[in-house]
């Protein structure tokens, strides 16, 4: 929990720095809605009972779809949103680690018609920022484009009916070989061997800014429009990560392909690296851990006009990034504090509840976050010990000696030392030592 | 949305000044668990459908009873945690501006066997903290104790049967006169008017400790061992609550009854107190804003061998606190800012999009909340406006004249004062001026 939240503001402060407003989205919508958009995967959505009233679905995303179905509704034509909230599956077959029903999401989302790929860029470098500040390790964001996957697979004469299921091939190649993914196309998806071999030139290469100069030089890829869009557009927005400083951490992979329909234009996946894992430690589930894309059609299907509000989003997959950190932590044996406490009182001395509360009061009233022990006479040692456990770092001490010379005994509880300081600098005292650690 | 952020953020962080650690607790709960629990509030809580697997309701409460069940089911003995989360009910009688189905709640706990009135002394201080902290306006909190309440019926003569329908008249004691509640207790619920003339005596009562001393001295209530050991806690109570400086703001009020049946010790509820509307304002709906008791015997309920761990907490009521502050700033005309961008990247020239990318990356990555325009060329009066409208204090300008001499314009938006200010210093001057802000 500690350790999720510290997350979740890291990543909350990422898209406040950049702009955002939160907008939170209600846990319900609409079954029928949800239905519709999710296709197959509608069974695992948690439906309510029919109590009266519409029939009612837990929210199953928090993603492109209610945000595009909120700026619809509202009539909104720019927007620049972040959303962190909860949302339900019945049970969620890529969850690697444990079946989860409820888990985080956090996403970032621009709406609006502007000139191209700043939004785009933008989104890119909020993922770098993210990844960076959350430390989770070298991290490279594959980027491609649904209108040059469009091209490819025109220029190599795939069907569209074969769209989807050759997307799923491709998409494993992070994990298979070559010679399997082309084996599972031909041998389980019907695509001819010279189909497949030709597909196989384009979607094993990965590479910067260089390789869209060289696709813009391949003479059939470079006659279709859409991959020529395509093209163009990361060309741009290379440039624009160029100024942003995260374009060495970006890597044009023609087999990134996304299965979901609604991208239209860019879109991109950030996976970590695996490093080997060290003597002792279990080696990390690594793979996606952020992802996004641009769906310019998204909001004119929901809008009863059709009016098309251009968008371009991420969402940080914050559950695996919990299990990464947590895993991590677990490894070099960390210990996490679950509490935040600054300041323990404590007295060595019986019938010294009443001057603890005066003491405690003040310490509250500064804003110190402080604890002391309910009980009439806790033992010192006692108190002590909690201190060590809980890992408090300070400890203010009062017993009679202290109360006659108006001081308090001020402890550090690592290296054990102890001041006196009088009673009226006790709060400045503990606040310089809080800043300074 | 802002708003409700930063009410909840105070609150929070009061909860962790105290020392209270989150804890998540699911949305869902076994159906039989909760119907159990909240009697014929049932019909509020919504169900899920079955599709398979056990029956699950949506959660309808933080407070006490999911607390109870985790600490039962995980056998925790000692803890202290906060929660806040959302609970969903089908339709909720008890909120006065509009019929929500999904709210916020707050809950801080206590759970142990400690000395008596410590924990609960500073429940009440936490509750005093952040009804200050919120600014909300004058408060009381008006505190009882179910043992005195048990007593003073016992003492009156009122049938324990009778017990649910007595309280809930008691309760609208701050709404009614007692000549209208004494009606309703005569005509409605067939009390003897001697008997309910004897239990308007008491429950017209409130004061501070010197009313706790005052009922020691009644023959009759002393005599009732129950209402003797709450009068004992109470003046403990009251003890702890001077030392910890907020004893003024506590009402010992007879009245107060707080309907739950779990609760077994002190009760409180804190209310706003109303001020008089000022000239052209909508006069506040105040009323109940934090509550809370002691609930010794609800874990042992769910604890299968009926080990008991007495707990007290308080549950702030965010919802009516939203409303109470956004209807304030309604009145007052208060603006509020939807986002918190600090720096605005602007040019009076075109061809500068190259330029004003490279400053806010800058900028990003110094943790400087700054937005620019996403267009190649805007026109400044269109980013001053957006400045204006949006509050973003601070505008930084970079043109050819600023690039050639290598400085940046550096604009406070309020003042319109313009200061040029080398690039390499751009980042120190920023952080320097919005620290003085």
């Amino acid at each position: 929990m500690v350790v999720r939240e510290k997350i979740l503001d890291m990543v909350v402060s990422c898209f406040k720095r950049h702009g955002a407003k939160g907008l939170d989205t209600p846990a319900f919508e609409l079954k029928e809605m949800l239905t519709e958009k999710y296709g197959e995967d509608s069974m695992l959505i948690y439906d309510l009972k029919d109590q009266g009233g519409e029939l009612l679905s837990l929210r199953y995303d928090l993603t492109e779809v209610p945000f595009a179905r909120y700026l619809a509704m509202n009539k909104v034509k720019k927007m620049k949103r972040y959303h962190v909230g909860k949302v339900w599956r019945r049970e969620s077959p890529t969850i690697v680690q444990g079946r989860y029903r409820e888990f985080c999401q956090c996403d970032f989302d621009i709406a609006g018609q502007f000139d191209p790929m700043i939004p785009d860029a933008e989104c890119l470098k909020i993922m770098c920022e993210i990844l960076s500040g959350l430390q989770l390790g070298d991290f490279l964001i594959k980027v491609n484009d649904r209108r040059i996957l469009d091209g490819i697979f025109a220029v190599c004469g795939i069907p569209e009916s074969k769209f989807h299921a050759i997307c799923s091939s491709i998409d494993k190649l992070d994990k298979m070989s070559w010679k399997d993914v082309r084996h599972e196309m031909v041998a389980k998806k019907g695509l001819a061997p010279e189909v497949a071999d030709r597909i196989g030139d384009y979607v094993q290469c990965h590479g910067g800014v260089s390789l869209v100069e060289q696709m813009f030089q391949d003479s059939e890829l470079s006659q279709n429009q859409h991959a020529l869009e395509g093209l163009r557009d990361l060309k741009l927005l290379f440039e624009y990560l160029t100024l942003f400083g995260v374009a060495e951490k970006i890597s044009f992979d023609l087999s990134l392909a996304r299965g979901l329909d609604y991208y239209t234009g860019v879109i991109y996946e950030a996976v970590l690296l695996q490093t080997s894992a060290r003597a002792g430690e279990e080696p990390l589930n690594v793979g996606s851990v952020a992802a996004g894309g641009r769906y310019d059609g998204l909001v004119g299907m929901f809008d009863p006009k059709g009016h098309k509000v251009p968008c371009v989003g991420l969402s940080i997959g914050v559950e695996r990034i919990f299990s990464i950190v947590e895993q991590r932590m677990k490894n070099v044996g960390e210990k996490i504090r679950t509490t935040e406490t600054e300041v323990f009182v404590a007295t060595p001395q019986k019938n010294f509840l009443q001057e603890r509360l005066k003491l405690i009061a003040e310490l509250w009233d500064a804003g110190i976050k402080a604890e002391l022990m309910y009980k009439n006479n806790p033992k010192l040692l006692t108190q002590l010990r909690y201190c060590e456990n809980m890992g408090i770092p300070l400890m203010v001490i009062i017993g009679e000696q202290e109360l006659k010379e108006g001081v308090i005994k001020l402890r550090s509880v690592a290296s054990r030392e102890e001041v006196a300081i009088k009673r009226e600098n006790l709060v400045a005292e503990i606040q310089k030592r809080l800043s300074e650690s």
